[in-house]
């Protein structure tokens, strides 16, 4: 599966340059989790599998390069950036394997969960495994203001998702917690890995702010559009079990919306269909709405506002490939 | 609850230099743990009461006195050691936290535990952030060493805790998979612990190896002594969920001892006891043969290890009060 941009058939050098870091990150990751313990290794194979889109790698290597200056190669980037983007891939591996576990998922990039292989309890421990080997690998770098800044947007991911455990099956809650819980959630590590490419390549303070808050906004569509896809998504090309979150009991914007405008006796029904888990029926009643059509709008003000901050970085083929790469978030299928 | 020792009851200037620095711990782990979300605030009040024995904040601040010289007053603890002992505990609660999931415990410190009362979805994700702010709050020392160590703990814990669930129901375990298992999961921890309360006092690097040894043995003991009180305690008194291995099919010392030296017939029935689940059965086996009592006396051959480290110290309160803990760590019924 290629990843979230397919760099390949991308015919520009600032591809083969991300084409190549990332593959050292890659590497990086994989001597990183190396264990002592044959058992312990061939958990870290399969969970390596989940590992698709590269999403925040890709943000924060190519942030790296676009704070920079033409001809925007690779001696832009350094070690550093490598193994960051490795910590950062590393956590978000680590919040899919627990996640699986909350949702009882079966199924992640067309491979059995870990959780459904061999067990919650292995998968509670691999995730708590994958989570120790980045703080480890992030402080090798030394730079304890790095530390210290992912320690921070881990206890934020972790806050966001108690508060979405919270407010399980609540079909009361309001746009304003939904968007909370995308945010810390989702939106502020891809924000973070932004604002740290930008930070790493030596950026003034304003642009590693700018670069934040273009990876908050996309963070933030990557989310409603990851909302979207498990209502209205193909499983075999999405690769992932979906009707999760109606399975787990998480109300998302589309419903959100749909319940905040609804007739009262449609709202009812909405409500029975959520209470007895009727995918179909509620697909359907939030397609045909213009429900998710309307979530889909929102998602693409997200991108459009992620969009209006590159303009401070200098043109060229790694600001439009920022601006390529929002785009992808709304527009993909998996 | 009292703590491991019970400091009150110990009439020394020594014991209450170190009520009071437990106190100040205390209130940097909570101010650590203050979420700006109220549920997420009740979640961690609930596992505050786990912390009874505070065993490994209480050894980092002992070794940090007890390098010094006399009178061991609070002027040879820093602000560092109060930090840093409250990382070893929110580390220390996280594992607690994840433990209870994976062995399906209901209770805890005499209260439920949070998996039994908001499911272990709660748990599970409580117990990251526990993790996440251990981190976050390791991270504001500023010092990227003791970043670096503590995370090379807690891979090591993990990769114990994996170990441990790789041999659940394995009956052939060997002695030297279970204390590689004890090591790792447990007594890696306490050992840094103490090394790292030598190394902020500024102590020389065979001193703070010398301590790293003696919590690395105090450990062991530590944990032989809790699986022997999973077998043989009153859960009254021990305060949780007893029979936990043999549920979970952990295999641990009195067992292995057993099973490896039982005539053809006596060790079928044992293992027939062990996979029907029957606790009463096996622990009158395992008291009655002797492998208890067999293996206590390997836990007390670890605390005289332990305390053969403590002679490079020089005399005083703070390593008598070392030698005491260490003898505690057997001698205690929860």
């Amino acid at each position: 599966m290629p990843g979230i941009l397919n760099l390949a058939q991308i015919d520009l050098p600032v591809a083969t340059v991300l084409t190549e870091q990332l593959e050292e990150v890659v590497v990086i990751l994989e001597r990183q989790l190396a264990s002592d313990h044959s058992a312990v290794n061939a958990l870290c194979r399969h969970i390596e599998q989940y590992s698709g889109k590269r999403l925040r790698p890709l943000l924060l290597l190519l942030t790296g390069l676009a704070v920079g200056r033409p001809p925007w190669d690779s001696s832009e980037l350094t070690e550093r950036h490598r193994i960051v983007a490795a910590v950062v891939e590393m956590i978000h591996l680590a919040t899919l394997v627990h996640d699986d576990v909350l949702d009882e998922a079966r199924i992640r990039r067309k491979v059995a969960t870990l959780n459904n292989l061999r067990g919650n309890e292995t998968a509670v421990m691999l995730g708590d495994y994958l989570i120790s080997n980045a703080f480890s690998l992030c402080s090798s770098v030394m730079d304890p203001a790095i530390n210290l800044y992912l320690g921070e947007v881990t206890n934020t991911i972790c806050e966001g998702e108690l508060l979405q455990l919270h407010h399980r099956d609540d079909c009361d809650i309001d746009e304003r917690t939904y968007f909370q819980i995308v945010r810390s959630k989702t939106a502020s590590l891809i924000g973070e890995c932004c604002r740290l490419g930008a930070v790493l390549s030596g950026a003034d303070a304003t642009l590693c702010e700018s670069m934040r808050l273009y990876g908050l906004y996309l963070g933030i569509a990557f989310q409603i559009q990851d909302d979207l896809l498990d209502i209205t998504g193909d499983e075999a090309v999405v690769g992932k079990s979906l009707g999760r979150d109606l399975h787990s009991g998480k109300v998302t914007l589309p419903l959100i919306r749909y319940l905040a405008t609804a007739e009262p006796q449609l709202r009812v029904e909405a409500l029975g269909e959520f209470t007895s888990r009727n995918a179909q029926k509620l697909r359907l009643r939030l397609v045909e709405s213009g429900a998710v059509a309307d979530a889909r709008g929102e998602a693409t003000r997200f991108v459009e506002d992620a969009k209006g901050r590159l303009t401070s970085l200098s043109p060229g083929p790694a600001r439009d490939m920022l601006e390529t790469l929002a785009e992808a978030v709304i527009s993909r299928r998996y």
